[in-house]
């Protein structure tokens, strides 16, 4: 049942009936699909089967017209009046996101935050598996995180183009941050997830995600400055 | 001349325009000013001095009405036909997300996670301040990061009671997560940044963000997923 569901299906529903297709989903409203996500996998941990769209939008600070509209681009979902069974839901919404794949994922820069990220478990609850590290300091080279021997960026063209990853982690001083772009670009990686503070540019087959660590606080501080 | 946009200003217009307040505005309407407020950084260092809602829009990936709709909340920008002043905009944006201002911060839990944050100059940038870090590990404590010395949580509320802090960023694991929510609540801290993989509960009073690092990879496997 949860066939219908899947991106194949919405990807030609949506362009035969003139939605919007996969391409012109904004980063945003993927966002709101993660959020929705996390909601109804905690409702679901509380023993809640069914939710209305009134009830999701309130927990996720987002308005009911926009949960349903952000759901219709998938297919359709819930029963009017009865609101979205809430596993039904949250299978789908990770079908949606890609989450009942497997990513294998290469990390460049094991500083600190390359560490944090490395080590991350919800990565792994999702899916995401770091295959390979690679740094420049001789001090980390060698050694082994979980079994996974820190190489020297200078190898990683050779060890990536033998065993390739989808989504490269760009976690390295801003320097080096296009540099290593280009490479992984160059390989055929899909995705880059950026953490480094600065912008960098890829191939328009890439898909990059900029991960700036300042927005949350700066949403806080929206809220709480008077 | 940006006196005008002041989210003072704002407040009291929203409130008498009948306009959404500043507690309807959404998490992700204030993402995307954080956005704005980027790509306006970035266009400033291009040497570029006008922007059109169009072009913002698509630098930002989301539709124009979006970007007019967002900035509407908070006064008028622009002019008909000439787009945004970019310096006047970003100030302005800048005014509203609160970077004016200075925000001091507690950092719970100076792991890989802790010193990645304390260490990102991103924050500082914008006018956030780490002045306190605690930790459990005794071979942490009394360790020194730019000066700052790492002091045991026991000690948190009574260093905390003597030098508040207007945010409390919480890195421990997430066993620690909420009981670390509860003192800073308890102490009048306004807002609190969570890092921990676990949902913390926090009063009324207290603006809470959860940063969920798995969900910037969510946005990739959407888009990579076939």
């Amino acid at each position: 049942m949860h066939r219908k569901y899947t991106r194949h299906a919405d990807r030609e529903e949506s362009t035969a009936g003139g939605s919007p297709t996969l391409d012109k989903i904004s980063e945003f409203t993927v966002r709101r699909l993660s959020t929705y996500y996390r909601i109804l996998f905690q409702l679901e941990q509380k023993g809640e089967t069914t939710v209305s769209s009134a009830r999701l939008a309130e927990l996720c600070g987002v308005t009911s017209a926009q949960v349903r509209k952000d759901l219709s681009y998938f297919g359709n979902f819930g029963t009017r009046g009865l609101g979205y069974q809430v596993d039904d839901l949250k299978h789908a919404i990770a079908g949606i996101l890609g989450l009942h794949e497997q990513w294998t994922m290469a990390l460049f820069g094991a500083g600190s935050l390359g560490h944090a990220l490395f080590f991350h478990d919800g990565f792994r609850d999702d899916g995401f598996y770091f295959t390979h590290v690679f740094d420049v300091d001789p001090m980390k080279i060698g050694k082994k995180w979980r079994g996974i021997e820190i190489r020297p960026v200078s190898a990683a063209r050779s060890v990536l183009s033998e065993t390739p990853v989808q989504i490269g982690v760009v976690a390295t001083p801003e320097d080096s941050a296009q540099e290593v772009a280009d490479m992984l670009a160059e390989l055929g990686v899909q995705g880059i997830l950026n953490f480094a503070p600065r912008q960098i540019q890829v191939p328009n087959n890439v898909r990059l995600r900029n991960v700036n660590l300042a927005m949350a606080l700066e949403s806080l501080s929206f809220f709480l400055s008077s």
